[in-house]
């Protein structure tokens, strides 16, 4: 067997997400090597307050992060002295202005490096612009970890759905929401009850709006309408209803018609792309209780296949962000130099 | 763009599977030079009763396919004498011998063509000899659409799982045993009644033994158990109990319990493969109704992850063995000359 491929990577951000990434690659160094052929190495990190640069020939290891970098800087800085191959961009997610990651990701692909996000802000707000950009500089733009988390769902609509002809995408999105719809519908609690459970179980973070406001789940609309479908959909396009205004007496008639409500975020050829409460009969595939996240495609030629699994959670979008850097790193054996 | 690559198939067997897809690859022909830069063309058709060569460029159409070929002869034949690239195995399935597939693979992979096959009997039988087989002559051996139809199980695990560590693999296999055991659990109907009501509706065939006494969902396990996980399984190592015994009583208890009894295939890395009826939850990511299948991958890295759609027809079936036609077209540029 050749010796495997080095390729370089810049983290940018190090919260739980970059962090998780990191000790993944260490932890399965030997594996990937051995699997695929590939060995990851980070050669630079822009965390806030400075940047860390990979000293020896194996990169930085997971134990030698200070948590405080002595170098001043950011991913500008080391875009300009640290040579790598692509970008793993994890900053926290602003569905309003997308910075700072739309400014890291913009930067990247100018410069020619394959960028791989878990950030769902600067896709909602300017994907086309994004993939425009990559496919000018002839660089990959993947971003698996922005949609159900732990779910495979842009990677199975790109290479195992080849020939399926996907007419739509429907999905719950939000593992917030759907646990406190859950909670609703099992209990027959109210809204404001199931979100304080939302909170007390860590489910829901202090300011749950954009979970509960549908805004997360049309942001990642947005995402598989692009990804999956082509369209050139942005966050403004989205029509986003919540299920703040959903009242223990709805939950309740649906119960007693066999149906359940849902968060629903839906897109398609020949619809715009919506988010918001549906009733759907129990047991549909949709169905799906807890936190748990569902998609389910709607193809011409194989009828509705729904997907299934935990839509968050550090070790699972770390999965995802790695599956991302794999793919590009075997299927871009060229690399740029520096 | 460059000019569509040609990809040369022999089709063997010409059934409902094969003749969905010659249509298939006949409705699409434009949309997949244009999309994948590949052009399938089927330069060659090998059915009971004879053969049927490609005469032009542009090879067989489906609507100049006779019912009964005028030249004699079979695979062994056209491999002689019709330059191919693959060959898309297609012809009834056999759990006892595997023939006439099995025979048919064997000469294929020999003669270095890739395979594409919906033919589970010969992999159930040889699975891990014809991977052996492959890898020696330097070909591909594909075969999504032989587990849970139209569901893209094994592309899935093998491109879109990678990195997550899936230790195991569970899932409802067979839709026939499936619509059986929702009947009988919906309406409190006995075995015998709800088989009666599935011969009525086509989902149980004259003889339905091998779904009812789990070895078509066996075979499916030994499936899994190869391509998955790389374990070389055979039929005879899977420990296989139907649904055949199942009484009312038993449904009704488990309902009492808020619990359901499936049909459920395991293969894992720690334990023996097996195929028999369990309890499970209701709602649990395998409680899927009528003639669905669902198949849920135990990952180490992101927890479980199912995927859900239905199992069986002819054009979801064509559609796995187009996915698979596609995948190998488009990683095995250098195709073998004749």
């Amino acid at each position: 067997m050749a010796e495997p491929r080095d390729f370089r990577l810049l983290l940018v951000g190090y919260g739980t997400v970059n962090r998780n990434v990191h000790e993944l690659i260490e932890a399965r160094a030997a594996e990937l090597s051995k699997l695929h052929g590939v060995r990851p190495i980070v050669v630079g990190i822009a965390r806030r307050g400075g940047v860390v640069r990979g000293a020896g020939k194996g990169g930085i290891a997971p134990q030698d992060v200070p948590p405080k970098p002595r170098d001043r800087g950011g991913l500008k800085e080391l875009l300009a002295d640290t040579p790598a191959d692509c970008v793993v961009e994890a900053t926290p997610t602003d569905l309003k202005t997308g910075e700072p990651g739309l400014g890291h990701i913009r930067a990247a692909l100018a410069q020619r490096k394959h960028v791989v996000t878990a950030n769902k802000g600067p896709l909602a707000l300017a994907l086309p612009d994004l993939t425009a950009l990559a496919r000018e500089s002839r660089v990959a733009l993947r971003y698996e970890a922005t949609v159900a988390g732990a779910i495979p769902v842009l990677n199975t609509a790109e290479r195992s759905l080849l020939g399926y002809g996907i007419t739509g995408v429907d999905g719950i999105l939000n593992g917030t929401s759907n646990f406190i719809l859950t909670r609703m519908a099992d209990e027959g609690t109210d809204f404001s009850q199931a979100l304080k459970e939302a909170r007390e179980l860590g489910y829901a973070e202090a300011d749950p709006s954009n979970d509960v406001d549908g805004h997360d789940a049309a942001a990642k609309a947005v995402i598989l309408a692009n990804a999956v479908l082509g369209l050139p959909v942005r966050l403004k396009d989205v029509h986003t209803t919540g299920i703040t205004s959903l009242t223990r007496e709805a939950m309740e008639l649906a119960k007693e018609r066999g149906m359940t409500i849902k968060l629903i975020a839906s897109v398609a050829r020949d619809a715009s792309p919506t988010v918001a409460p549906r009733l759907l009969p129990r047991g549909s595939m949709l169905d799906v209780g807890g936190t748990l996240n569902v998609v389910r495609f709607r193809t011409e030629r194989a009828g509705p296949i729904a997907l299934v699994g935990h839509g968050a959670g550090g070790p699972e979008t770390a999965s995802a962000v790695l599956s991302d850097i794999l793919a590009v790193a075997m299927s871009h054996h060229v690399s740029s130099s520096g």
